[in-house]
């Protein structure tokens, strides 16, 4: 049988030795990475000026840089209402990777974007439950 | 004709002088004073002790004062991915009204509860743009 | 003889009905005011572009506003260490005051000026613990 | 002759490549660290219940976590600010250092007090500036 997943129905801050451990131990990765990324990024582009400090860059990168923060802080606190906070960050992951896109020929720009895409492909991992159920399905008998 | 809303386009920390921006300084109230009870209410349950200071009492009032945190936040950038977090806000108020109501007779935590039902209002119609397609649409005409 | 106010040597949430109380009440509100006109500021500027959204500008309005944010949750939170955070609070304001009043000739600047300018001299008083001990003092015969 | 640091006279979230900047970055590294670890910390202390779950334990915990976030905000911005919310963080680094220690056979606890000394001190030597202005000496001739 199944065992029951702890963050599943309660608050779990010291997580389960297995693959749902690392998933989320990675997600919490991910989301810190990408907040810092996007944190230094915005500087960045307010230092460069022109197309890159528009209103629209620099609001995205804000937007998800503390959407990251308060992603990372529910998966540490073993909230069991971080699918709803990774979904959220998901798609501001989704749409600053858009933004960063969208100014061409900027490393630094094309490095955010990958780090954001990272960020939402976890982060949609742990909303759909995936990588919190998988583990305890294959375990089931 | 109705004219085109900016936060639905891109950030606009100006907002329209209409019932948009009547509606969304509503939600930004209702969100900081939610945010600022919820932290209040967890520290007086952490000093109460016993059932108050369940480790799922504490949790989702932690969550729900950071996301309440957030969602204001979004709103007074004019972000316009503040609908993302204003239905995030909405679940984990919905969430925290509950485990503040399932704790009978503790007038303070009852008080928490409306608190949130409120700002759960406020978001969801924010989150739906209800409070923010209308008044463009009466003036279509 | 004096009681002994809870605040200056633990956790309370609850804080006492006295001077105190109001002194601190008002330090909530001076801070959630000055982190959501900050925050709405930074992005006026940005809108603004020019020296509005030098990296000076922008990176002391968004300090600020984080401070603020900070300084009145370890107030609601009723903790001892926010002494710690009111100090640092009340710099980060006078830098950004500073920072506002150098552009001149722009009311929402002169305004954020203003709201700083109140919030540090009431995070000062929190600071120095004259808001604390006051009615304590007075009582104390 | 010695250059002059961008991040002391104003924001510079590209920082210098050299013994400032592995300081620089060395202690974003500690505060992350050290926020992680308390709120995972504050969750587990939850679960324990007891002493652990004591108001001034759990309030302490939450006030690093909180403010090793911000100052490590601060230096991700390459903010000029950050000497004062380096020195904030320290401050509360070891006040947490020493409420973990209070409680005593606890492995968790102690290892959060490690941590906890590990950023305070990283943060003394930025919030000192030993940690920004030795290697420009060192190159001054």
């Amino acid at each position: 049988m199944a065992h029951s997943h702890g963050h599943s129905h309660g608050y779990d801050p010291e997580h389960e030795h297995d693959e749902d451990h690392d998933e989320l131990q990675h997600c919490i990765e991910e989301c810190l990475n990408c907040h810092a990324v996007c944190t230094m990024t915005a500087q960045y582009c307010l230092t460069e000026g022109g197309e890159h400090a528009d209103v629209n860059v620099i609001g995205v990168l804000l937007d998800c840089a503390e959407i990251c923060q308060v992603s990372a802080n529910f998966l540490l606190r073993g909230s069991p209402h971080h699918v709803v906070t990774c979904a959220a960050c998901a798609e501001l992951c989704r749409a600053c990777e858009e933004a960063c896109r969208a100014i061409s020929g900027d490393e630094r720009l094309i490095h955010c974007a990958e780090i954001c895409a990272a960020c939402a492909e976890s982060c949609e991992r742990m909303a759909s439950g995936s990588g919190l159920s998988d583990a305890g399905e294959v375990e089931e008998d």
